[in-house]
This record gives C-alpha cells, structure tokens and sequence, in this order.
C-alpha cells in the first residue's frame, strides 16, 4: 500500500481554495499510485483559527466545502483531511478539532483531537471540546492505522519525567497493533523544534512498535510560520525520510517497505541561519498574500536591523514589491545615506529620500514653545521617530502598500523602540530576533558577495536620533543584552545576573508599548505577540 | 458564629501591599466580632495574572509573604485568602489557583480550584493545574463549610439545558450536609453580569440546600473591571444581602441568622448607566494607580466622545490630574472649539490651544511632492489625526501623563479611527460603548446641571478632518450601526440584515487596526480587547 504525505500550505478561512489545493494534491498522489493520501491538521478550514471559530457560519461553509470536495475524490484513492466539526451536545464547548477520512462520494469516519493546547500561542480550549483516541483506530483492506491530531502526541515525559500534562492519553488507550501510526499536524516552527517533534514521534512510534508519519502544514499565518518538514520514521523511531521544509511538498512511500519515497531523501543537516531566512521570507509572503496586500515599504536608516529587514522583503516579494525611504534629518550621518543608498541599489531598488529636517523644526518649535521646553530631550528624539511613522504610514495609505516595522526582539525587551515612531508597521518581521541573529542572517545575506556594505555590518548601532548617538549610551553591550534576552524572555528562567534583573525590571515597565506592538514573526520557542500575554497595570518587582 | 466579606482592591503583584490590606480588613472584622473573614480569589497574588506565572520567583514572593501574613493574623479569627500554589509534582500544570485557610500562626488547609476557565479574557489553562472539589469541605468549631473558587459554580446549565462544560463537578462530587457554602471570585463586570451570577448562585445554594456567599474582587486590572457586589444568599438562593458595587467593603453576618449585616442592606435597584460610569472611572483610576501615573490628558474635540471622556478622567482623577488640549485646523467649526472650552470651564481645567494648521501644511507640502498628491483624501484626513496623536505623545513624554484614547466601541468595529493617530494611548476609555451607551452617559452627566454643552449632544459627530465632513458619510446611523455591532461582536450572532453583513466584513478588514489597539475597558460580555482574538492574515468570507 503506498501512501501519500501533501504537506499544504493552506489559506485560513478561504475554503473554496484549501478545497481546489487539496483536490488537486490527492489527483497528485493519485498519480504517484497512492491509496491513502495524508493532509496537515485542519487544512480544509486553515489554522491558527483563533476566535474565527466565533463565527458558525464559518464552520458552516468548511462544512458545506468538505461535501462538495467528497465529491471530488476519484475512485481508488482515501483521504485523511482536517478540520473543525460542530458539536451537536448541548454539553462542552462549541466544536471539535477533526480529520475526515474520506473517500469518493463519502466521509468515512471522523476523528478527534483529545489533548488540546493552551500554552504560547494556542487557545484550543476557548471553542474546541476534546475527543476520545481510543476512538482513532481505523482500517484500510487489510492495513490497520491510529490516528493522532498534532498535540495528542506531546503529553510524553521530557528526559527528567515531567510533563505538562497529568495524563498521557496514549498510555490510557489500549493498545493495539497497527501498520501505522499518523498524526497531522500545524506545528509552528522554531529553532531547535524539529529536535522536540522527532522526540515525541519516536517515542510514539517506539509505544505502538509501528512506523510512523508526521504530516505538517507549512505556511505562515499572522505572527506564526508553519515549516512543513513532515517526516516518516520507522518502527524504531528512526527518521527515514523528510519533506521539504518551509514548502509545499508531497510525497509518498510503501507501506510494506518504508521504501520508494520520491522526494529528495533524508534529512539534510540544514544552516540555522538558512532555515531562519526562509521562515521570515514565508512569514513576509504569506502575511502580504494571505492579507491581499502585494506591495511593502520600509525606511533604511544605514543599520543593519532595516537592511537585513530590505533583503527579506526582496526574497520574498522581489525587488519591485518592495519600496525603500531614506529619511534623514541633520543627525543621520552622511556613511549612514551612503550606506543605505549602496543597498538599495545593490537589491535593485530606487532609494526615495525624503529629508524631515525641515518638518521635525518647524514640530520642534511649535512643542517648544507649547510645552516650554528649553532643551534637547527623548521628547525630540521621539518626534523624529514618529515624524518618520507618520510618513511611512502616509506612503501605506496612498500606495496601499504595507510598512514592514524593523526592531529587534533586544530592542523590543528593552522598550528601545518609539510607540507609534519606528515601532509603526503593519508586521514586525525581525521582532523575534536578537541582535545577534541579526548580524548572522545579515553575514548569511553576504555569502555569496557583499549584498550589505559590510560598513553596515561593522559600525556601532545607532538611532541617529541626537548628535553622536550609540545604542550602548542607553542599552548593554548586545552580546550581554542578547544572552539575558534569551535567558529571561524565551528560557523564561530566574534573573541570575545584573543583566538579568536589569531586563526583568525593564521588561515589565514597558510592556505598554508591545502591547500595542505589530504581529512579530516568531521563531523562537518564545516570542513577543500573541503567545506571551502580561498585564500592564501592576506592581510586581521580582528583583528588589 | 459571625462572618466578614471582605471585598477589597488587591493590586497585581503588590504582595506587601495586598498583605498589609488584608491584615487591615483582619483587624477590621474582629472588631465586628466575625469569626471567619473570607476575601476573593487571588487576592494575595492579585488578579488577573496573566503570563506573571511565568515567573516563577514571583510566586516564590507571594509565598513569602502569606507566612509573613498568617505571623500576624490574630488569636480568634479563620481567614480564607487567595493567591498561587506551585504543583510540586513533576505532571501537570506548574501551579493551582487555591484559597488558604489560615489562623493565628497557622495555614491549616489549602483548597485548589477544579473549573479553569478558558473563554474570553480568561486563560487559566496555560498555568493552572485543575484541584478537586471533593477536597473542599472543612470545619470551623461545629459548623460545616464547602468552599469554590470562581468557575467552579458555573458550570450549570442554563434554561436551555447547555453548558460548556461536559460536566458540573458540582454534581459530581458526594453532597454534604453544609451550613454555608463559599465561593470566592474575581468576576469581571459587564452589563447583566449580575444576574449570571445570581443564577449560578441560586442553582449552587439549592443543591447544597445552604446559605451561600459569593465574595467577589473590586477594582480595575488593565481592561478588565471587578466590580465587587459580593452577596449572601439563604439556601433557596434568595439575595439577603449585597456589599457596594465599585468600592471595598466589609460586611459581617450571623450565620444562624442570615442576619445582623452591618452594610447597607439587600441592594437597591441600581441605575445601568450610573453603573456604566463608576465602572469607567474605576476603570482609568487603577490603570493610573496601578501603573503609578497620576496624570492623563485628551484631545477635546468638541465631540460626544472626548466629552465624555474628559467627564470620566475628571472624576477618576480629579481636574488638577487632567489637561485639556485642543488641536484645531481649518476644518475644524469654531462651534466645535467654543463648545469644547465651554466644557473645559465646567469642568475647571484650562483648554490649551495648538493650532496644528501650520504643521499640517508643511507636512502636506512634503507629502504631496514626494508622493505625488493632487487631490485631497485619506491620506491628508490620517495627517491631521497623527498630527494630533504626535502632539499629544509628545506632551506625554514631556510630563509623564498619560494619554486616553476616546473612540467608542462603534468606531473600533468599523476601524472609523486612525492607526497612529486618534488611536494613540495607552487606554481605550470608552472603546467598549457603543455609541448609543455615549450618549447615555452624556445625558447622565448632564443630570443635575448642563454640565456638557447641549449642543455637543445634539450636533451631529463629525470627525472634521474635511470640510463639512459627517460621521454618516462614511457609517450607517448609529442607532443601526449600534444594533449591529451588540447581535455581531457582543452576541457572536449570525449576520442577519444587510447592516450586520457589511459590518461582519469591515471587522474581518480592520482587524489590523484593532491588533494594535491600547487596552479597551471592558464593560460588555465581549469587548475588543485581549478577550477576542481575531487574525489578521486571512480569506474567511462569511456574508458572500
């Protein structure tokens, strides 16, 4: 029996066109002489729903599409496809989290999701109801399966016994013996995340002494990027072969033998930095595709944090989707125009430069007067920023074209960001970045040539917002920065250091200002946005 | 055996604090002769928490302090106070939402709270481990007690029968014989929500054929708003008595009796919008409080909206704690600045005057040459509300004031309020009234003496950013608007009439806006706001 791996990137709420996609997969499977082709985790509705799931009608129209795709499915072929099911109780929340397996003219059986998210981003248990996996055992002519939906299988122990979860669903339901064991997933990416998700596949492959697949979607959605990198392992746990990452992929291999896969093999041990540039250049393409937006402008100041941001808005929308400004007033350095200027020319795009020296005096005398203000301060240096937001966000309204907002998650700790200046912007592309990975993705961007003048690599980050001006007057050095950023935001551990304490101390005074923060990409394990949830109005002081 | 409600304004993360409160309403219930003094959920720790609880040392803090409390709890008196107890097994969620019952010298047991609740701005499943209730009876002398937290009685079906909850764990455990049952909450308020929990208070009361207490938190924690009204009910679940709405309060009562309440007695019928108003000013004075600022300033446009904003901020903080800006250009009516100096005289602040006619057109002048502008429109009405949000961000770094924001709810639903501009602040004041609930409060405002001039009431809203511009160019009137925005965002209805589909696919388009909203005063059952979670990446086509 071969079977399929469609690894989709699927559009969140647009069905009539998961539907086509879907259709147009299993006809490619087909083709590859699959029996049973595998879809990600709610890929017929698209994930994350979050609170579209408000919205009935909307499961109503997932509803409706999956009938008219059932009729689609050609003879010979069974498809294991995700997405939301009402709840017909008058008891527990509103929907389940489902796979149909389906096939021509008929949906088989459902399934459900039993273990349901609630950490980071996910909020699986404000409308979904949890299900039963002892219910998830299925047959195929003579081929038994078990079938599991993303977090069902993450209940296992870590190496030191703990787990978020009392209970391991798996271990409760009896076990019995299957050919395979399949979970679908929409498993966001992150560093070191691939490493987690083989852990809990080889530890639910090697309870089932069964082979398994792990079938994840790829795609971005808001601040989430969905890697795909689906993989099959054998009874043993043992990864034989690997989907494309951060692409649509299928593939399909035989049942009996674990052989015959079509794609490009193994694994490949891939570049950090590599996969890096990849998520943030989905993460930009989806936001803007997924948003209908076609076009995204950006000032370039001369750093490296605007620059590295230019070149993933090249690699993802091409050098005539993207506009770049040069913004400067009497504290930008010359090198800092040049430097900019080489860029832009260098990604093939014009540099429109629009000095705010005369604007930013004429605000300047009117606050001075107005608020009797005798010298320079924040207050005018804040100015310039928003000057510079008010500009970009006038660009966005007469061009329609979305602004890309350029800080970086050290900046962001530390609040060292303008609220409604440079912090304006419709995404955060490098708002899960430190500053270190900053500088790696832009050494990355120069491995083949200088793409970046290496100027903008090597001199001291500055905000050119007063005369001589360097991030370190106000901020630690970034490789200390970065390591308590680290530290505290994404290991989330106890402050150790002065650093440490410095950060949490900052960190919870400006939380105001992410409040209102843009959507950030994320691909840490712990990112700013909607996964990480403070209060603003409160007292606590863990470092006194 | 007497019994003290101790309804009091914990502050988030403030353990002294909360401490020194608690130990203050301790001495204060001895001397009203109680035996038992019961405070609500959380009120050590403060709540809501949100992603605090990541932060282990601060638990550790909060751990601290209740044996700093239980030392100095008098000989002759049971306390029932809430806050974090950390999971100490290896699975499982890392803490539990508990009560301690504490005495001199002692903490004899801790009860864990089983119903975590999930929905809207709630989101105790990402820390919280579930307790059981079976665990939550005990004695005091000769009398009986069963002790809930919060959600753990809201599990009842309503009269429909549902209930989001498969199961009422209510039901579920063995039913003692009690003299009274407690349950100790940190319920936000909403129009309405008073008879939810009557409800719910009744049904628990009746099962347990007991007298009940309901001792809910009072005061304000970012959006959300805790209005207290703690209550007791005799075991057929009829009201005997209720602690003030909006203020801390301490009432004590016989439990043999269901007597001898010291406090004002079963509540009066109490005026919707005067509701409205004390919990908008509740609202703005612990934002401030609990941020430490103690000034805030607004745009008064000679609007409804900022009138009424200014009206609220004036009697949280009082005049010296609010400056008044005006901020006119051409477009703006001379009718519109003499009525909003008229209302700054009423309400004893002077109205600071900036013209932003001269920045306006510099900044149009550049504008209009680099992006190539022949025509007014959009892009020069958004100038002039970033203008302003530039302006007034600048007198917020320049004075440490914060800055309120005035859009109603009405306006955030159809994005009729500019990114960056009239949206900047750092607190939607009224961003949960419609603009129906506007008016109300203006006309209640207005009770004894014209305190906002008539003529604001009566003109038609205009955002005067063109000349002889209206709001209902651009929105349907907003009595319709209003309807639709209460059936679609409040009731999560289905779109019904032309109106509700229109808006159900603006909301989907402004998301983006709204993402970056400051924090809303929630006083409806669902706000905009960190209790609802929409993307913004997506195709969803609900009304096609």
């Amino acid at each position: 029996m071969r079977i399929a791996l469609a690894q989709i990137n699927a559009t969140l709420g647009d069905f009539n066109y998961n539907k086509d996609k879907i259709l147009n997969y299993i006809q490619s499977a087909k083709e590859k002489k699959a029996e049973l082709v595998i879809f990600p985790e709610a890929s017929l509705f698209g994930y994350h729903p979050f609170d579209l799931l408000e919205r009935e009608a909307l499961v109503d129209q997932q509803t409706k599409t999956l009938k008219d795709l059932v009729k689609k499915i050609p003879a010979g072929i069974f498809v294991l496809v995700g997405g939301f099911e009402k709840n017909k109780n008058k008891k527990g929340r509103p929907y389940y989290n489902v796979v149909f397996l389906c096939a021509k003219n008929k949906i088989l059986k459902t399934f459900r999701k039993e273990l349901l998210p609630t950490g980071d981003v996910f909020d699986e248990a404000r409308f979904i109801e949890k299900g039963k996996l002892s219910e998830n055992y299925f047959k195929i002519g003579s081929k038994k399966f078990f079938l599991t939906i993303c977090e069902d299988i993450w209940a296992w122990e870590n190496k030191k016994g703990e787990s978020i979860y009392l209970e391991n669903p798996l271990k409760k339901i009896k076990k019995q013996k299957v050919d395979l064991v399949i979970n679908m997933s929409a498993s966001p990416f992150f560093q070191g995340k691939l490493k987690q998700r083989e852990y809990v596949v080889q530890k639910t492959a090697k309870h089932f002494k069964a082979p398994m697949v792990y079938v994840n979607l790829v795609g971005a959605q808001d601040e989430i990027i969905y890697d795909g990198q689906s993989f099959l392992v054998d009874k043993k746990g043992i990864t034989r072969f690997s989907c494309l990452d951060f692409e649509e992929d299928l593939n399909v291999f035989d049942l009996d033998t674990l052989e015959d896969w079509n794609g490009r093999g193994a694994k490949n041990k891939i570049l950090e930095t590599e996969q890096l540039r990849k998520a943030l250049v989905l993460g930009i393409k989806d936001f803007c595709g997924k948003t209908g937006l076609s076009k995204v402008h950006l000032g370039l100041s001369g750093g490296i944090d605007s620059a590295v941001v230019a070149c993933l808005a090249v690699d993802a929308l091409g050098p005539n989707n993207v506009k770049l400004f040069a913004l400067p007033t009497k504290f930008n350095q010359k090198q800092s125009f040049d430097l900019a200027q080489t860029l832009a020319k260098n990604l093939k795009i014009d540099l429109q430069t629009i000095s705010i020296q005369s604007v930013f005096e004429n605000i300047k005398s009117v606050v001075d007067q107005e608020y009797k203000i005798n010298e320079f301060s924040l207050v005018h240096e804040n100015l310039q920023s928003r000057i510079r937001g008010l500009l970009m966000m006038a660009y966005s309204n007469k061009a329609g074209s979305l602004l890309l907002t350029t800080g970086n998650k050290s900046e962001y700790a530390t609040g060292y960001a303008t609220l409604y200046g440079d912090m304006c912007g419709g995404l955060a592309v490098i708002g899960d970045l430190t500053k270190k990975q900053v500088y790696q993705l832009a050494e990355h961007f120069n491995k083949e040539y200088e793409l970046i003048p290496h100027e903008i690599i090597t001199r001291p980050p500055s905000a050119e917002l007063r005369p001589n001006q360097k991030d370190q007057d106000s901020l630690p050095e970034y490789d200390v920065l970065d390591q308590a950023v680290v530290d505290i935001v994404e290991d989330r551990k106890r402050a150790k250091s002065k650093i440490d304490k410095w950060l949490v101390d900052i960190l919870m005074k400006t939380e105001f200002k992410r409040w209102q923060s843009a959507p950030v990409l994320k691909v840490s394990e712990h990112s700013f946005g909607r996964g990480r949830r403070y209060p603003v109005a409160h007292r606590s002081k863990e470092c006194v």
